[in-house]
């Protein structure tokens, strides 16, 4: 994994708490900001990443020199326009790419590992609300994610409403389901089956396992793609041979993708992230945390406050992963509480990894929502 | 593992060819048998297990202590009746519940491992014809399979139409698609990345990569299941606790039931043979397999010869592993030849596993084409 030295942070003056009742001091929050703040700091947009994402979404990570995960979307003269607005984008706790997680230091000097404690997509939106504090932006014109990203976003709303004039969730839900959970916890296990894992504890070590966390992102990849986009990319096409080997080597093509998938995922990301960040996924249920003690409670109570908050939900409808359904319930909690939302569900070949792809009808969506 | 004395096989007098070029000895193969064999041997059904299945279709399985894995379809008084027909189940080649695998010994007296050769689910098929003739059985009243095991139907429909009256494809696909190969790739790797495979050579040194193998299975069962079926049987539940643990145990009952499928599945399947099976699946391409050198081959021309064999081909509505969309193919196929062939789309809400689950309408099926 590469370091995460150099890259713009703060670090908060007051300590997070937590929903598991722990707390955290210190908190780092890494962030990246594109597009001038306005004198009245009214041109704000906060977006949320997704799982393995980061703050780099519209220059080039330095840790990888890849370009911006949302170039497509977010720039000048893009549909979340850095000429009009001023877009702010932090790497969530828990993950590795300098906000605090479990590579971070503890406050004995040693890091935190399997230490750390469990955190939820609140708490994560919780970071991000004080980095606004810090920054002294009271208001967003928007938040806007995807996939995790888009439950950052309606956990905002939920909790947060007065920070925002307008939510954006795209490719999303707002509780994991249990096919989800069952994805993230074979991820789960497969490093927890790597003997380098060591409990954890591999940091210094030389030895990360990486192993387990390549077969965690190849499951999790499948995942992100459409039966008919894996169809189209790769079929059944042979890779770099005329006929089969009769052997285990990659001699499909998405067995070659899928390897490279997996074992570049180790150079850019820590296998503890990775545990803590699903962990928070499956934990996410919207309804239950607005619930009372002893009722599982209902959606539309979580959207109880959101005022004249304006919500915008997006799905594809090649999304298997967060399928429409899960959007339709959103704005069918929306609707039970008069809030202005309105819904799309696009057409787009690629599965859940749509919104990160070419897709001049999402382009025309966000463009319109956020004005 | 458990050992695998005492079962019922025999030892075929000739050496078996295979699709790779290469050829095997002495081929092993343990089946069983239920019901009487009609004089003139009319009345025999062979029925093909799936990926993980054994020959144990209608009787407990000694290994196990479980139940035979379709005494809810075969057997007196069942839709396939043991009372009337001769039923023939044998261990696929490559498994490991007696029939010649990657755990036997090579001529060398050392298990095969790695060293055994990559075979297809044609060399899975022509073993069992091999069976076939030792018993004196010329031609049969039906195939039946489900899964891998209807690929084995469709297989010997196209590459031994004289032996049989019927083909009973439940639940399958005549190719192995994209998707299909990425989850079994995932498979695979999990158990490579296990350091106690050992490149295969872990036979007698008392470990095995059973923790690889487990995140296999984990992967491939949620494949199985539907997410409406996933939903319906443990939705968000949580396992014997009133809260989340806010850790990593298996704090959702999905998880836990997860976590025990591959666990378990450790105790009874050698993890070579889960290697060298489910690459059997993924080369399985019936249209290639009957193409022309420079040609993909087209499926109808797999079913040319198949006469006037019956077929009937059932997909289940929820099953997204092989889907509708793969049975209509087959039937279109069958139809371009003018085969008689009857086609059910069956509504269930168990996914995949539908065919081995209480399914009044598919009893009635098999029934009907049965006779």
């Amino acid at each position: 994994m590469a370091t995460a030295s150099n890259l713009t942070s703060i670090t908060l003056d007051r300590q997070l708490a937590l929903d598991s009742g722990k707390a955290l001091d210190n908190v780092e929050i890494a962030y990246e900001t594109y597009g001038e703040l306005a004198a009245d700091k009214s041109n704000a947009i906060l977006i949320f990443h997704a799982l393995t994402g980061d703050q780099f979404v519209a220059k080039t990570n330095p840790l990888t020199g890849k370009p911006g995960w949302w170039e497509i979307m977010v720039g000048p003269g893009k549909p979340i326009d850095t000429n009009r607005y001023h877009v702010i984008c932090a790497n969530v706790i828990g993950s590795c790419i300098g906000s605090t997680g479990p590579a971070s230091l503890a406050p004995d000097g040693r890091p935190y590992a399997m230490r750390f404690p469990v955190i939820t997509i609140r708490d994560m939106v919780r970071a991000q609300v004080a980095l606004l504090d810090a920054l002294g932006i009271e208001r967003l014109h928007a938040v806007v994610g995807g996939s995790m990203g888009g439950m950052q976003a309606l956990s905002l709303a939920a909790n947060f409403p007065e920070r925002t004039d307008r939510v954006l969730a795209i490719a999303t839900t707002a509780r994991h389901s249990a096919q989800n959970i069952a994805f993230h916890e074979v991820g789960r296990q497969a490093i927890m089956a790597d003997p380098n894992w060591n409990a954890g504890d591999y940091y210094g070590t030389g030895a990360s396992p990486d192993k387990g966390l390549s077969v965690a992102r190849m499951a999790a990849h499948i995942t992100y793609l459409s039966e008919a986009g894996l169809t189209d990319k790769f079929g059944r096409r042979l890779q770099d041979r005329e006929a089969k080997s009769f052997g285990f080597d990659a001699d499909f093509q998405v067995e070659s993708y899928l390897r490279y998938q997996g074992l570049s995922f180790t150079d850019r990301f820590d296998a503890n992230s990775y545990l803590y960040i699903t962990r928070a996924m499956d934990y996410f249920d919207l309804a239950e945390e607005h619930g009372g003690a002893s009722s599982s409670g209902s959606l539309a109570d979580a959207f109880r406050g959101a005022g004249d908050t304006r919500f915008c939900v997006v799905s594809f409808d090649t999304d298997w992963l967060y399928p429409t359904s899960e959007s339709r319930n959103i704005v069918h909690a929306l609707n039970a509480v008069a809030a202005p939302v309105s819904f799309v569900e696009l057409s787009a070949p690629y599965g859940h990894d749509s919104f990160l792809l070419e897709c001049p009808a999402l382009d025309r969506v966000v463009k319109g929502f956020i004005g």
